[in-house]
């Protein structure tokens, strides 16, 4: 598969790194916003070895995006920019059928509304946080709270000292459970990575599911099952639980 | 709902506990195979109040089950008994229409065809660990499985210094995600009531499910849980994911 | 050593029942305000059996402490009372020379200063949570932060719905390493029975100290393992610091 | 403080970052047994800007250690090489009176009492795993261990699918809590950077003590640590409990 990435800071490049290495992937190019590095090739920006992909850092500064999509073809572009970015490629995308997987961490109402109005010409998906983990257990813990609607749900949710406010990851949760925002424990020490736990306390038992960052290549590698996912799809407006779903009808091992 | 109970054990106790403090029960009976207590009522013996049941204890010596049955008229039977207890009463209540609910923690191919036969006429449940925390994580870990096949997973349980061999519930876990059983790793230190956790080391985040036993109630809860949803099934033998998996459909809170 | 105990409630009780079985106990009387059971043995009210203690609930109402302290004669008092029964039975203790080992969860100045008055004439010994496994986290944190004064540390407290307020043991926690009380996140959920855990955030590691209870019971081995610690030692006012202590200077293992 | 370094490997590397970047200690050199690199400098080779550091990389094979010692002056020798790197640098060090601070991960009888032999004339330390997180683990668990030598002890240690073997770091845990090897779990799971878990199992209370390892960074502030701690000593042999010790007397905040 063929993919053109959006965006190039530090959650950007580590998801370049992943698909670099993909032997099923493909980078073709990564267009940002900056003309920082731009002509130059992105594995030996990244230093990346044993890559055979020919992907160029470009900026938007230098190119239409037109041209760019005719002359660089790609399956699919993976957006790790800002809220606006999709107003710059997303009509010129959607009418070539380029199937759009935005990972960006927060949007509005107006780009939501324009992501499913392309949602009619080509496969648009979008997640604020693409890792695998994170939406598993917010998947399984709505099914939890499915089951137990009255259970006593807190989530504690810890991170290097420096991070301001609290986790859009974990406020994510608490809205897909239904939670307030003080039902948030927010740990704020040291170097943590990052983790998140969901606790469900019940009269005579407790559950927990937690979900602990190692690094920022998690993106890389939620961005790769996503795109996998989608492949084959018809165009709509897709969302993570509509790619774990379909697992659940699988055969599992015994 | 109207249940007898078979065993009464220390955890038979627990569940009759719970069943008795329950609006929507009434335990009818609780059939041991011991003369202990046999005459008094179950809510007495236990020392429960508040209760408006009047079940009563009764020896497997003094009664016949067909007699039982007919007198004292249960919608379902709750067996926290051994191995063999099914072949006491499962076909007189198989041919009444009374729903049979084993929470026996092992069964031999032998007692499993006999369940199944019964499964003809009734509706016939078996979960070797009936709380609802245990079977909604066995569920996860395999939808998790599922997605990501090739997953490191291990075990870790822990429990109470005395506990002789490797749990029973981190054997049945090991057994759905088809893991051996070195992968299982067992902690015996002093009074820990029960702990099981499912690591999935992935390369870039770590996922934990976490079950956490805080009294043998949770049995009961169990019981209780399973009994309200297969009220109104058809016959047929069904097993905790039957239970679970309609819950995926509901609603979730937004 | 005989001990007599004061307060009977449901950790008097738990404390009662981990004494009367502890072979170099005697447990000779437990002292409450209410009627109820008095005169009855301690063994049978709370059930205990193999003990060969005959040690007697008797009720404040009916005796005078005087007369108490010298027909039946303990060697220490162990207080799970209320703030103000020191005032009882301090006195007439101290004078004796029996060691008073009070584990009421809080004392205003006033009793303080009671208590370090009785101090010139016995051993008198306070800890508002006289669990040892608390205790020694306490002194374990303390001892971090005086290597690592910098350090980021938060408090998570975990305890079942219904408790009200912050947990007295993580405010001393809190009050004990300097910390803010928005330091301490309170989780709420289920019938958790109690968890304390203290992070020490570092730029490259992360240390937790985390206390997890059982059971009341606890309660009664802490009492048991200052009240033997007290033994032998001269007048004064000890905390569980002066009984931790010592054990640094044991030969450890090797 | 003057530092020189014996050892370029991935922790060589991480140290020396460390190093370069504290405002108390200078980077003198680097000695490393192959000619990689071999007179860059240091700050230049590992991409440590805003660091006044001048130290060089300098291979075993074009120097004398006299040379070295005499020219470019160090106060202390930090060694993350191999099992016999001391006996290249050892005698020429000790009758210098540089302190050596030694981090190498296994030594035999014959390199220790080598150590022993120069601590006569200088400050000689060695730490198996220079951690200032493990060694204050070790110490806080044998002292719990000293207080209630009867508890049932387990250890936890998890780490990336690759490592091979049990933990050195829990091995050591094990010897110095006078724990038979069985008691150490290990668990292989993905990309899990290094936990390493103290269980203490009372009847009625757990304790946890929990190493998490963010980066290898961390042995860069352990040994920052040991040094600023060693300053000032008389010669002898120290071990990390000599350091950490006298933190016990200080003022605790309250």
């Amino acid at each position: 598969m063929k993919v053109g990435l959006i965006g190039f800071g530090q959650t950007g490049r580590a998801v370049a790194t992943v698909i670099l290495q993909h032997p099923d992937f493909e980078l073709e190019w990564v267009l940002r916003r900056s003309n920082k590095q731009a002509g130059r090739t992105v594995s030996e920006v990244l230093e990346v070895d044993n890559c055979d992909s020919n992907g160029t850092v470009i900026s938007m500064n230098s190119v239409s995006i037109d041209n760019l999509l005719d002359e660089k073809r790609v399956d699919c572009i993976i957006d790790f920019s800002s809220e606006d970015g999709i107003f710059e490629y997303g009509r010129q995308a959607a009418k070539r059928g380029i199937r759009i997987v935005s990972a960006v961490s927060h949007y509005e109402e107006k780009q939501l509304s324009f992501l499913k109005q392309l949602a009619e010409k080509t496969v648009v998906f979008w997640s604020p946080n693409i890792t695998l983990g994170v939406n598993y257990l917010i998947f399984a813990a709505k099914f939890l709270k499915n089951i137990a609607p009255f259970v006593d749900i807190e989530i504690i949710e810890e991170h290097f000292k420096q991070k301001h406010g609290v986790s859009g990851t974990a406020l994510k949760m608490a809205e897909a459970l239904g939670l307030k925002q003080n039902k948030i424990n927010s740990v704020r020490a040291g170097g943590i990575v990052g983790k998140h736990q969901v606790i469900f306390g019940f009269k005579y038992q407790t559950i927990r599911l937690t979900h602990e960052s190692i690094s920022r290549e998690a993106f890389g590698n939620g961005v790769v099952f996503v795109a996998e996912n989608l492949a084959g799809k018809p165009s709509g407006y897709y969302t993570y639980e509509d790619i774990l779903k379909p697992f659940l009808n699988e055969r599992t091992p015994n």
